[in-house]
């Protein structure tokens, strides 16, 4: 494990601080932090929101949070950790609130040291904001040492994504705007970097010549309940393949930036997403797959169709809870490979994996059938991990016998580490100033270009909406996707 | 650990088979294979030499050999395998010598059956290789089915291994001549071909651009005692590069064959011996390292110099005892990649190892001093084994920190696998017929031909001598050698 540096005193403000990230992923990030000493003890963390409490009441509530996802759980601990914390309730649109206060909980000096990072983490729902940022705006609270954190979805199209980059970035430079997606601030994927561009083995046949296709599966077995009718507005692609698809396939494909300097990182990401190809009323029938769950089973307990979560004025919804896509990166690295995508609900497995799969030997010397083909698995979720499968000689006398071995590429001799949740990770990248891992406002205008590009050939061409059983791994046509070209999802164990 | 599939039942005779090679390896390693059911017990172990023993003491004899050399002896187990055993007394340069005795104790039709391999193991000095084979031929023992092992040293120079070859080629055709060198029987020399040609990960990397170099070292802490004379008539280049290290570095540098078959594997090997590069005058100077060791220690017993272990006559001698060279293999894979090959008595370490050293990154993205290159060690002593040097990031929340982790390319889940001696291995080998790591007549001839070469520059020349301390890693010089390059020679535990 890696020595924890301590990162420079800072500050910050959570709008929704009372709210479900703040409670399951913020409050306990910043509490590991402090545990492993990265944290300042003269750090303020505000929570912002509209519910009516007092600060006694908001560190119970953070305390019961970060109780259940500590292990170390010590109340000394705590109690330090418990003075950094405040409250304050404020409706953050309202430009006329008490801003003086939320300030005043702040101190003196902190709101214009340009060395001492100010956050503001917007964990509300995006369509406050632009009106969060004015508010702050007319508070003059935009100083230069202010950073601010916007969760996804930015917009549902590219013109609303337009609007929110505009009326934010109308109060904040871009260079402070930290637009995050938690799958990047993974352990694996961040390994990928260093992969490969910490060694020579990798980027020599990391291309057309010596790759077959990619995979990026990200499925999950929980279903939409409580927050179905919120869903079924936005549908597979717009909440999880325009971010999470998107930016896991950037660092897989993206060239070898100049640096690891956040816009040099961003230019090659946006590269990538400016090569996929987009889709016409013939492609998109053959190449993409809409699904909707239909009832089935969530292991051995029966679960409802996607339709009956939803109300009764939704009852001919046509939302997709599954989708599957072909695309190719048209550039000379990529041209000619496949990069297959599928993100479901109500799959038969939590599973989030990137699957590099090499092209098989052009010539088997040691008979066909004893050669699979090497592959890079690049697991997310549940459990975070890096296998490259490679083949070795089966120890014996005589005979070269071969032997499929996943080989650990990430922790190979310290599996009991704890893997740092992403959030602690990239709320650190925040505090350091590091924007690699966040993406540019070009970067999500662009992936929503791709995007409206697929939903508007969906809808042009009414492309069918398939069923799966919920608990399956989703319609019989995605297999067939895949089954077309000779090859097939890899459902195997990292 | 490979099923063990059972070889078809063969007869062997070895000529010198009272002597040390028969004793401490080719009992043992038969006795291996028949306790792992590989031998068929119909099989005929028949040592045959000039000691007056009759069957009952040569089984004593063997049976101390075997149990000392097993670690799952029971008494059942060993009475099976001694019925295989016999013994004959017999000066086998002697064309009238008692073979029809020696037939007898074979069988009778075993002689002639073509499916059954009669294996003559030559586990005698060199010098009476040809004689034995003439008076196997006057006995009309050279059968098709019959198949000759010969140990190395095939001669002592070009001329001398002409000699051999073509002695033993009047009697034996060349498809049944099993020239051994025990190294291509390590598991892990053979885990190289299989890393090399049925992954496709590194093929694309292993050539010049990718490679910075290779070193071969076999370094033995022992010393001579006991055999100093005999070694002082040919020394480190004659005793283990002509061999061991240029076999190790055929393996290494080949070209994929064809097929696995005996004849296509070995025509590359030949294509890579021809390739070496030639020394000069002013090039072996400069570019190769004779020594000899004086007094030093092993361990901390303090061990004579390599003179005080020579006979009075012998006290002018200039063998080396050690010797370190560069190389080049002058073909279109490797030009201008340097194989660095070294060997030596009286080391500090009992140490055989191929290192595949990659050059570093071209654009240290990570900052240059996180980026030790990319480094595959392939340990031949004292454990076999195989690692693969690769950057990770380190686990840890914030930066991207580099760590270097050993993958084991062997068998990572299970390492208390015995792993078969190399003479078990070669001997089933030699029962299955198959050629491809035995060295073939050409490229015996090959290798001495660069040896020569080398030789003959020093004697021109006048190479130093250089000296080092017995219990060092040779002289410094050798150091020197690989400075000048801006390398050094890999000392780190895999």
């Amino acid at each position: 494990m890696a020595k924890f540096i301590p990162v420079d005193p800072f500050d910050i403000i959570i709008f929704g601080g009372t709210g479900d990230l703040s409670r399951r992923k913020l409050l306990p990030a910043l509490f590991h932090r402090f545990l492993d000493g990265q944290l300042d003890s003269s750090n303020r963390i505000i929570a912002a929101a509209r519910s009516d409490l007092d600060r006694t009441a908001f560190i119970e509530m953070a305390e019961n949070a970060c109780r259940k996802a500590s292990k170390s759980w010590t109340d000394e601990n705590w109690a330090k950790f418990a003075k950094m914390l405040d409250y304050i309730k404020i409706d953050a649109t309202d430009e006329d609130a008490d801003w003086a206060h939320l300030k005043s909980l702040l101190g003196h000096t902190e709101m214009t040291d340009p060395k001492r990072p100010l956050i503001y983490y917007l964990a509300t729902t995006p369509l406050i904001y632009v009106a969060i940022c004015e508010a702050l705006g007319k508070a003059e609270m935009n100083t230069p040492n202010a950073r601010l954190v916007l969760e996804k979805p930015i917009g549902k199209d590219l013109k609303s994504a337009q609007d929110i980059n505009a009326g934010v970035g109308a109060i904040f430079p871009e260079n402070s705007i930290f637009r995050i997606d938690h799958y990047l601030g993974k352990e694996t994927v961040q390994n990928l970097l260093v992969l490969r561009f910490a060694n020579t083995l990798f980027e020599p046949i990391w291309s057309r010549n010596s790759i077959d296709h990619v995979q990026i599966t990200v499925s999950e077995d929980i279903g939409l309940e409580g927050r179905a009718d919120y869903y079924d507005r936005s549908g597979a692609v717009r909440d999880m393949v325009q971010n999470h698809l998107l930016q896991l396939l950037c660092l897989t494909a993206m060239e070898p930036p100049n640096s690891l300097d956040g816009d040099e990182v961003r230019t090659e990401k946006i590269k990538v997403l400016n090569a996929l190809k987009r889709f016409d009323a013939n492609t998109v029938r053959t190449q993409t797959v809409r699904g909707q769950y239909i009832a089935g089973m969530n292991g051995t307990a029966p679960v409802k169709s996607y339709l009956d979560t939803l109300s009764p004025e939704r009852q001919d919804s046509q939302t997709e809870t599954f989708v599957a896509i072909k695309t190719e990166i048209q550039n000379w690295r990529w041209a000619g490979v496949p990069f297959y995508l599928r993100t479901g609900k109500r799959m038969d497995a939590r599973r989030s994996e990137i699957v590099i799969q090499f092209k098989p030997t052009p010539h088997p010397l040691f008979g066909q059938a004893a050669h699979p083909p090497n592959r890079l698995v690049i697991r997310l979720q549940p459990d975070e991990g890096m296998n490259l499968f490679m083949q070795i000689k089966e120890p014996g006398p005589g005979g070269l016998h071969i032997k499929s071995l996943p080989l650990n590429l990430s922790y190979a001799d310290n599996f009991t580490v704890r893997y740092p949740d992403a959030y602690e990770r990239l709320l650190m990248d925040v505090v350091r100033g590091n924007l690699a891992l966040f993406m540019r406002r070009d970067e999500v205008e662009s992936a929503w270009k791709w995007v409206d590009n697929l939903l508007g050939a969906w809808k042009e061409t009414d492309q069918p909406l398939e069923t799966y059983a919920a608990g399956t791994q989703g319609p019989l046509q995605s297999a067939m996707l895949l089954d077309r070209d000779g090859r097939e999802w890899w459902e195997g164990d990292i």
